[in-house]
């Protein structure tokens, strides 16, 4: 595989995306709503969805894509090349906000994550991967994750979990909540998983995610040394939905060990 | 008063001082603990609030300064005009993200706001508002607020108050959390009543805050229509600790009406 070429393609079109989604700021969205009322879909998502098929099918015909919106191809295993795309991560707070939502875009094959995206477009900060060759916001390297104890640890967390819920058993959590330094939430998967490997999150942990939403930045995390597993420990499967729970190395075994299988 | 002369100088200091704490990140901070382990103060926060008490007290002799690190005036009355200044609110953030912190400045006179100003220093936006004038994100006039229901708001409110504490029984904000469309939490109240302000967040809620948290944004959000108070709807006392409710109008009636005061 020419993983150079990939990687070459993979950013234009990001950047090209990107400056799509930015120009439909000054439009009127079509919002529609998916699962439940809180799940999010809007035209920007299906259009920037078809941009990235269009383009892979065109220049990698024997790839195949798994994506958010379901515009790609019907994956029921991980053979040959596979690109796992979120065109929005974030839906709501790209309506509400404008900001803080990411494309995200894992590239596997055979399984095996090979490039990882995971692009902040409002800001214009590209978090990426390739196995083996470490990771970068833009073109700054981002240094390998240093072990943190929780006391010392700021952790992303959404309040959804720690209130009655049909996933967990809050107890488990808060006495996690109640011994690290500090609790955030901002909305997007993609970015709280590009936040862990920047370092400015510890850990990021969620009891619900879909293959796209963490397949860019499981990638993007392991390359800098950081853990990334279901909140039990136990690895991720990339066809299913998962808890998540990504982390710096030390606080990741101390979360499972010390609250979550206590 | 010469309100347009106070102004231009409040613009100009913040500035430079945004430029002095951009200086720091390559540098080794100093971190102490203040009245807890997760109450941070770095040698920048102290810093930034001499720098503003100097040039404050250079220029307005007359004016008093109420500051987060002490270094301002002993303020037991609001009669005059009042600088109440936090140089560096979110500093866990500072920290540990080098981003999501902010100057917040809030100037009084007799106890009325007239300038508020909210600096994100490393996205370089500033929000700011003249009594009666307006409210701005840069150069940019932010439009009124206007009314949302509970269940398609985005409202900030951190894990802390949805678990058992000292301030609020969980109970009342649980049943809220369930009802909005969704939760986000950033670590800097003054970041978060600016996005108030600018329509990304439709509340903000915390259990207790300072003045100098909550002084620049007050002035801000009351410009745009939005509603600041305690979280019973009380209005805030400008030299203690209150809890704090800021909303969108309509929203801010319906979570103390229906959740809070229920």
């Amino acid at each position: 595989m020419n993983w150079e070429q990939i990687d070459e393609c993979a950013r234009a079109w990001l950047k090209e995306a990107g400056s799509r989604i930015c120009e439909t700021f000054a439009q009127q969205l079509t919002i529609q709503t998916k699962s439940n009322r809180k799940d999010l879909v809007t035209n920007v998502d299906k259009e920037t969805e078809q941009f990235f098929i269009e383009h892979i099918k065109n220049t990698f015909p024997q790839h195949r894509v798994l994506g958010e919106e379901g515009f790609g191809d019907d994956i029921g295993a991980l053979d040959g090349t596979v690109w796992i795309i979120d065109p929005i991560d974030g839906t709501m707070n790209f309506i509400h906000q404008q900001r803080n939502f990411a494309i995200s875009i894992g590239i596997f094959h055979d399984g095996v994550g090979q490039l990882g995206y995971i692009y902040d477009v409002v800001h214009d900060e590209l978090y990426s991967a390739q196995k083996g060759k470490g990771a970068y916001v833009n073109d700054s390297p981002l240094p390998r994750l240093q072990p943190v104890s929780v006391s010392e640890a700021i952790i992303s967390l959404n309040t959804t979990w720690v209130i009655d819920n049909a996933r967990i058993d809050p107890s488990r959590l808060t006495p996690l909540v109640k011994a690290v330094r500090g609790t955030r939430s901002y909305g997007s998967a993609a970015l709280e998983m590009a936040y862990v490997a920047a370092g400015r999150l510890d850990a990021y942990m969620t009891m619900r995610l879909s293959p796209w939403d963490f397949a860019g930045g499981l990638i993007i995390v392991e390359e800098v040394g950081g853990v990334v597993t279901n909140i039990y420990g136990e690895p991720l499967q990339l066809l299913e939905q998962n808890s998540v729970l990504v982390a710096k190395p030390g606080l990741h075994e101390q979360i499972v060990k010390q609250y979550i299988r206590k």
